[in-house]
């Protein structure tokens, strides 16, 4: 029997959910494969009236959603059910994508004499690479999970999804499969359009499976390695997406100091304290002025963070690295400036926990920490101190000069997102620091904090190794590129072609000839 | 001293090519990072008129290119000259591909109010992935080669290359490379623009250098396994490119036999044995129908196989590779058919080639080899059957039923291509073998043969794994996308974006929330 845990609390209670055998991925695996053929022949219509109705399928589960993923992941009502919105946005942002059809990138080259002699006609789109394995992450119960937007992108591709339901709250993810399912039902979808499995050993054998042709992974470096060394055990390659690990440095020139100060301490508390320090873009690592006027605005975080709460973690793992990672910073040399209230134990709390077995986590009131400012300057920065701790931590980096803040980053590893407060009357910073920055990371953030990712067609989610291991986006309309392959037909006759590569069809953009047309 | 073979005969003869040391790979690889930033800051059309300097500068070196490389790859001057303008071509329409600047996929997502509340200004487009490592394939001196499609759509993305010569013709690749300088020269490309070195030791140190970011591949699966492994001992691990190992099976119908079986003899013959049958679309496989057309069909592709001239391979390793797989496919069940004339030895070119110290090969008078024709049935149709063989062999499978052919296809490894030769009144078997072709193939050819790979926008030039190990072709306008990284710029002043995502360049397509608007 599997468990779930009120992170809250530390206390455990018994599931009706079990890990899911061999034969059960391999069901799951083969139903999904049998799915894959009846999705591609149904046309991108079908798809886009079944992400409508997952869009909707959400909302109408909302209120269970909401309560269910609080009591496993302690984020709250709030956060959650923002994050309810969005799942069902991305659901409906990707019909579009679908309905509109760029994302096919149709292309016809008619046949014809050409430099190089008589040519054949040539036709080529995209179409779904066959199922995928998603793996759902820790840190976002929906918008990156069972009805987030790996299996978002990966619908609107054509593909059919196998989920690996994320071991942090598995009660939210099995209502969650519930909730994709009876949107399939409502638009009658192929058995075998969604399935999940339960349990580290089924999510590797998942990505072992030969049905399975591309995976999906928001999470840590570490589980990430163990299924890519799984893939590497398959005779036949398979495309792996990671969103992995980021550090998402900020820099704040002297003049944003001098100008907003108090606004960026505000808003960078919030950035790296929001949802628990718990997200991918979290920022990190922050370069602030040396001097009095950056002095005064590191006083202002300090402030901020000493008059903080208690913050609750997502599962025991990620609260004893959290303690871990902050021990290494300190002994990287990192100065500790200032630190939340500790967590206070509720004894009536602690004694219903150690009575039903949670001991360890309840005696200290749950996974929770106390935000915490360490501080150091960028001509001592480390590597060790670029080490990403999941959680509210910030590292404060004092510079003199946009030369320390440059090598720094050369001691920083690659991100999801780097970001720069800068004024208008600072153009030759701007100028100085660009190609640092847009070597660093896959978003460059002006003026804003990189937490709050917009889910939009323009978006970038990803970034290099270890922000990814990929050249895609795992948020926005792009992301579907993950899940396609080109396929190609020359000298087709019309009726053995999709039909979105026949002459008379004009209802999406497609490249004919070379000349990108518009629909009629 | 590297040597230089001629295949015709067998003799080598010392070079003054060194293999690169590993000093020697450290500063091509630095002077490819030190050229990736200046080439992506001069912008579209530098990139543009680059392309357009080394499509002139190939037809300027065009007589010396044809006679080094006929000397060293025994393809013969119709050929060669062919490819030569192939790789013109393909630079030229690069060079088209980047003016036009739909590949850079810009798109601009204003600042507003959403669904899910105030949201930010998004702007997104793709940028170069940094320095290419490109391995220049044996079989395509030119066009898969140091002036192949991999350096066009490398330098398309702003991604200077660095690129291994391939061991077969290493006088060619250093003639190439100097082909590519006159034109780096010519339009004044930052140094390190293009590099090459020489050697396998230096292959493997390439794609182990920190300052390459991505690398592309034409050839055996055994070496690509080699890269591979050495890019696995990266800490970062970078995208590899493979276009590998293809047996592009091929089906006539009855209906096919019946109207123009003579006609698919002589092409399906012109095919096999095109270029010695070395081109990774060789046509491995073709099911015809059992019966007297069919056998009909098999006599004449006989015929013509027992009259042809003993082939020149490209060198010693696929010469003796070709014994073997042809004594494997024997031995596995093929049948021999027909066999061309076996090589004869001109006792001349023999004493001069032992002489010079190339005594087995010259006394075989190169590295010649007799087109071949095997024969199986589809029924009887096993794995071991769909070994690829690189060189003028063919293996015809004679089938009952469409149901063997679909089972026989379970068994043929995915291919580059797929072809089925059919009659228009037979819609109804086009309907039953769609999903088997499309399954088993990243480009489908009706009624013509898969070598010929037309250079244009539509082109998929890839496929599953082991065809290739991507999501991408190797060949037309789309191979630039695996040179590319997204980049997002949030809230970012006009001065600090590419001018193609700022409000008022309107000289390409460009996606504006959620629009795709064609250039002004």
């Amino acid at each position: 029997m599997l468990t779930t845990t009120n992170p809250r609390t530390g206390v455990s209670a018994a599931t009706e959910l079990k890990p899911t055998s061999l034969e059960g991925v391999d069901a799951a695996a083969r139903r999904a494969a049998g799915a894959a053929l009846e999705l591609q022949s149904r046309g991108r219509e079908f798809r886009a009236q079944l992400l409508d109705a997952m869009a909707a399928s959400v909302e109408n589960a909302r209120e269970r959603l909401v309560a269910t993923a609080d009591a496993e992941t302690g984020l709250g009502a709030a956060r959650l059910n923002g994050e309810v919105s969005r799942s069902a946005f991305q659901f409906s942002l990707f019909a579009e994508a679908v309905r509109e059809g760029s994302f096919i990138e149709a292309m016809i080259d008619h046949a014809g004499d050409t430099p190089l002699g008589a040519a054949p006609d040539v036709r080529r789109m995209l179409v779904s690479i066959g199922p995928v394995a998603v793996f759902g992450s820790s840190n976002f119960p929906f918008a990156f999970s069972v009805l987030g937007g790996d299996t978002a992108s990966a619908i609107a591709a054509g593909s059919p999804v196998v989920i690996k339901a994320h071991g942090s709250h598995l009660l939210t993810s099995q209502l969650s499969f519930d909730v994709l399912q009876a949107a399939a039902d409502a638009v009658g979808a192929p058995p075998g359009t969604f399935g999940i499995v339960y349990g580290q050993d089924a999510g590797l054998a998942l990505v072992k499976h030969p049905a399975i042709k591309a995976a999906s992974f928001t999470g840590s470096l570490f589980a990430a390695e163990s299924l890519q060394s799984a893939i590497n055990t398959r005779p036949d390659p398979i495309p792996f997406f990671g969103e992995l690990s980021s550090i998402n440095p900020l820099v704040v020139t002297p003049g944003a100091v001098s100008a907003r100060g108090a606004e960026i301490a505000s808003g960078l508390f919030t950035s790296f304290t929001g949802s628990a320090g718990q997200l991918c873009t979290k920022p990190g690592i922050a370069f602030i002025p040396a001097g009095d006027e950056g002095q005064a605005l590191v006083d202002e975080i300090a402030a901020l963070t000493s008059d903080a709460t208690p913050q609750v973690l997502l599962n025991s793992r990620i609260r004893s690295s959290f303690g871990e990672i902050e021990e290494r910073l300190l002994a990287a040399g990192a100065a500790e400036v200032a630190r939340g209230d500790d967590p206070v134990v509720d004894d009536a709390v602690a004694d219903d926990a150690v009575a039903a077995g949670g001991a360890s986590a309840a005696a200290s009131g749950g996974f929770t920490v106390a935000p915490t400012l360490l501080e150091t300057t960028a001509a001592d920065f480390s590597a060790e101190l670029a080490e990403e701790c999941f959680g509210p931590l910030i590292v404060v980096a004092r510079y003199s000069s946009l030369d320390e803040v440059r090598e720094a980053f050369g001691r920083i590893p690659k991100s999801l997102t780097a970001t720069l407060h800068v004024e208008d009357s600072e153009a030759d910073v701007v100028a100085e620091l660009s190609s640092t920055l847009e070597a660093s990371a896959g978003r460059i953030v002006f003026n804003g904090y990189p937490t709050g990712v917009r889910v939009t067609w323009a978006q970038h989610h990803g970034g290099s190794w270890p922000s990814t291991n990929s050249q895609h986006t795992s948020v926005g309309v792009t992301a579907v590129r993950r899940f396609l392959r080109p396929l190609a037909w020359q000298n087709a006759p019309a009726a053995a072609l999709p039909e979105e590569l026949r002459d008379d069809y004009t209802a999406i953009p497609r490249r004919v000839d070379g000349t990108l047309v518009l629909p009629a």
